[in-house]
């Protein structure tokens, strides 16, 4: 077998384009929308993009195209972790090129932005082409995360363009990728290169999106498929009636897709980061929050449930972090010869208690001795611990396995708790994109093909409207300086796109506020199934809960 | 929300019947086979079965229904495991029963068999039904484990259905409850209580199949579900191109997922068990095995992979069983006490050194400290080592980073290995069933109808013919006693039906066999996507290759 049936039937999908990009290259006309400003730190952000900054937003329409139609060839580059879609990114982008002028060329940056300072690259031909249109992954050229964002790098970059005659490089990143396109545009455009740069908004994660971008692409797709397993494992919890499945889900730095599987699958908790920090939530009280659910439900005779965790939320209580602080702080340079120079645990304990603060070894002393050891033992290079090994879906099950135990002595919980635990990523990045994320990233690529045609830089392609069908999407651009501020990383300040957090005054944010005291205590499991990509439009094409609320 | 797009769309699917069953229950007539012997044993096994040993085969065919149209109560049992499609099954019978007479009754009896033990049922309804009709999970009534096996339960039972009245009693289960149902059927008839017994083959596991049962329901969505999600990891591999993935699929004592699993995706690696103990292979051939192909691979550049691990694996290689062994033995009794005062983990390692052979020492010394550690201190209330908590995904992937670091040091491996680890079973127990198994499951329930309205004890529903199209679909019974053997349990001889282990001389593990080595090195990733309810039939409606396989 050399493709399973379910890839040679998606090679068929013809993916939906915004209504006003269904005419044909030469109906394609630019409408000029008003010039921008950047969403903070207005001056120093103009300052840092002379060139770049305060450009109009601008809109596709029907009309008729007036864009130079020289042959061009433009280069493409996969950055970061990968995200359903990214395929189809390339495909609208080739074949807007192609219907452009036939001569056009698209080349493809192998493993990353690595691929472009390389000069690693391959060029796309149909026949290739076709063998991943509507597919997952980022295996087309593969990906990689080396950033572009020296100088140094910059000029190696402008000199394989003139190398190859390439006339406009599209980034498909991230927000630290989209930013980086940002500078490299500006660069070119300082250095009257002629490249232009375009970026396009990937991450399942979710948290790059702003009053501009509705949504970044591969985060229907993963949400849907983790939302999928999380259905299925409640349906097994409400099934055989003896699991408390805890279940972690990714999301570093903000709690997108741990939100939206919860709106999708109704489960009995989900922590969200964002509010652990505005909250200063200790662990203590984390865990109690869980027990609380744990025992209301055991109090009905269900000595079961599900719970979402989202994978940084350790990294969002303060307590937490403190004590991550100190201990880097007690281990930093020599000190951490001494201490791996005691024998055993008991004795690397006693240096510990000495070391910390009594606040920090109050919050040592609650977590399970795997947890403890892992702090200690299992440090990065520079002797940091590594807060990303720590599996939170472990250590809040030992918590609050800790706090029944408490209440079993008081007598207010008799119930049962056996815990089970998932850790749900990498079985999402490289699904086969949903019909949503097929048709938008397609259409992200067909447009930012447009966007080169009309000679911008520094845009990022942008499909608006989503919520509607695609017939109704929006196509432009938006300057990526629109949606940066400054922000201060390891000790400068740097122009970013700014993160989106989760919004706890936002819609999706308080939908799940206003169920979940019903949701912790009542089976109130919602099974949403594997993705369809065929069938009724309302099982195949709805794209998330979290955008329907937000646009509702 | 209460129920997702995807749940109110299957409710309208109607499952397919095989076509000698689409006529109408007055024109299911009853064709009799040959009498039956069970495939060893036949003695022994005829003189615990007097009454219901030996009856013939039968299959229905179209022709006048000569039987009994009296109204008739049945109850119905979910035993054991989940598997996709049990509430298919439920809704067959039900749809049969009350076509043949309006006035017939089903119940289902709550929580696994220990429901009719308990006189805990609810009476089905249409409404009721229509709610679980194409959907996973047990949750209609709830499963469990009890066993119905001693004289004493039986007796009750015997009480519970003339109390109600209940003319036959379904049991949905695995080997064992189906077993457990042939001897339950035994007791009714030489008590003549008039209460018939047939048996549904359920397992996701697969184990539960022989020259009668093709399948056993529930393997085809699950191994769909895990394939899924294995062919987006291999994806995210080949697209990331640096991690090492050690997936762990379930199947404790037959390697029929992993092998299916493997089939659908083709991965580096795939351990059979089966294999494992026939080759007796050590813990140090297998980490030999898996390292040949990781280094194989890094030649090429290629520094990832992907291994499916079956759960019981190590269960299966000869010399870590004689460590399990002397392990039990060295800590049975009193002799624990003294192991678990002593206060270090070094003192620790002392006495085990003392105690083990040097046999059971050699292996022991090899494995991750973490892993003898939980040998030693996570013990069963009876103090034997708790085997199913070895994480055996990451026993291998430890052993293989031994194996690689002493090929460094000789210098023929110069990659990275980078492994990460999975776990998938509970994300597929419960998965809406596919069209495949809510066509089965519809149709084991819609004969199992049949086999009670014409008389049937201690017979298994049976429907062949199943990598044909459903049309083609063959529906009858088989006396359960035809499938069983005599196996010593505990000390003692006891009927069981035969469990299917993966044959090494059969067509699926050939065809795997033929093809590993290249897989092992080559990247021939096959990525089959989200279980497909709708669309294609070739996408939709194929079951498992390893029935295509054995079929073909």
């Amino acid at each position: 077998m050399k493709i399973s049936p379910l890839q040679k039937a998606r090679y068929e999908y013809e993916p939906k384009l915004p209504g006003m990009l269904r005419n044909g290259i030469s109906e394609i006309s630019v409408k000029e929308g008003e010039p921008t400003q950047s969403v903070a730190d207005q001056e120093k952000i103009q300052a840092l993009f002379p060139n770049t900054y305060g450009k109009n937003e601008i809109t596709f329409e029907k009309g008729e195209n007036t864009a130079e139609t020289k042959k061009r060839k433009v280069g493409v580059i996969l950055s970061g972790g990968q995200a359903p879609g990214g395929h189809n990114v390339i495909s609208g982008l080739y074949d807007a090129l192609k219907a452009s002028n036939p001569e056009n060329e698209l080349i493809g940056f192998k493993n990353g932005p690595s691929g472009l300072i390389e000069d690693d690259f391959i060029v796309f031909t149909d026949d290739y082409i076709d063998e991943y249109r509507n597919t997952g992954g980022f295996d087309i050229i593969g990906s990689g995360r080396t950033k572009l964002e020296t100088p140094e790098q910059f000029a190696i970059a402008a000199e394989v363009c003139k190398k190859h005659g390439i006339d406009a490089i599209v980034i498909i990143g991230g927000d630290d990728s989209n930013t980086n396109a940002a500078v490299l545009a500006e660069y070119f455009a300082a250095n009257n290169s002629g490249v232009q740069v375009i970026g396009c908004p990937k991450t399942i994660d979710g948290d790059l999106k702003n009053e501009d971008i509705e949504c970044s692409f591969g985060f229907d797709t993963a949400t849907k498929t983790y939302s999928e397993l999380i259905g299925n494992i409640e349906r097994d919890a409400n099934s055989a009636k003896k699991y408390w499945h805890f279940i972690k889900v990714m999301g570093r730095s903000a709690s997108h897709v741990a939100l939206e599987c919860a709106l999708e699958t109704q489960p009995n908790i989900c922590l969200i980061s964002e509010e652990v920090a505005a909250k200063k939530m200790s662990l203590s009280q984390i865990a109690d929050y869980i027990a609380d659910s744990v025992e209301k439900r055991a109090a009905n005779g269900e000595n079961f449930g599900v719970a979402i965790i989202p994978e940084g939320v350790v990294e969002f209580v303060p307590e937490f972090s403190a004590l991550i602080a100190e201990i880097n702080e007690l281990l930093a340079g020599e000190k951490a010869e001494a201490f791996n120079a005691l024998p055993t645990w008991k004795e690397k304990y006693e240096f510990i208690e000495n070391g910390l603060s009594k606040e920090a070894m109050d919050v040592f002393k609650i977590l399970p001795e795997t947890i403890q050891q892992q702090l200690f033992l299992e440090r990065d290079p520079h002797g940091n611990v590594q807060v990303s090994l720590i599996e939170s879906e472990k250590l809040f099950s030992a918590l609050v396995a800790d706090k029944l135990k408490e209440r079993k002595e008081k007598g207010t919980y008799t119930g049962k708790f056996n815990p089970l635990h998932h850790f749900f990523g990498y079985e999402g990045r490289c699904a086969f994109p949903s019909n949503f994320d097929a048709d938008y990233c397609y259409s992200l690529g067909y447009n930012a093909a447009m966007l080169i045609q009309y000679g911008f830089n520094g845009y990022l392609s942008k499909i608006s409207n989503l919520s509607k069908p695609a017939e109704e999407w929006v196509a432009g651009g938006m300057p990526i300086t629109k949606m940066m501020n400054i922000e201060r990383r390891h000790g400068e300040d740097k122009p970013v796109i700014r993160k989106a957090l989760v919004e706890l005054d936002g819609k999706p944010f308080k939908f799940f506020e206003d169920n979940r005291d019903k949701w912790a205590v009542e089976t109130a499991f919602v099974f949403p199934g594997a993705i369809q990509y065929y069938g009724p439009s309302e099982v195949c094409d709805l794209t998330t809960r979290t955008l329907a609320l937000e646009k509702e």
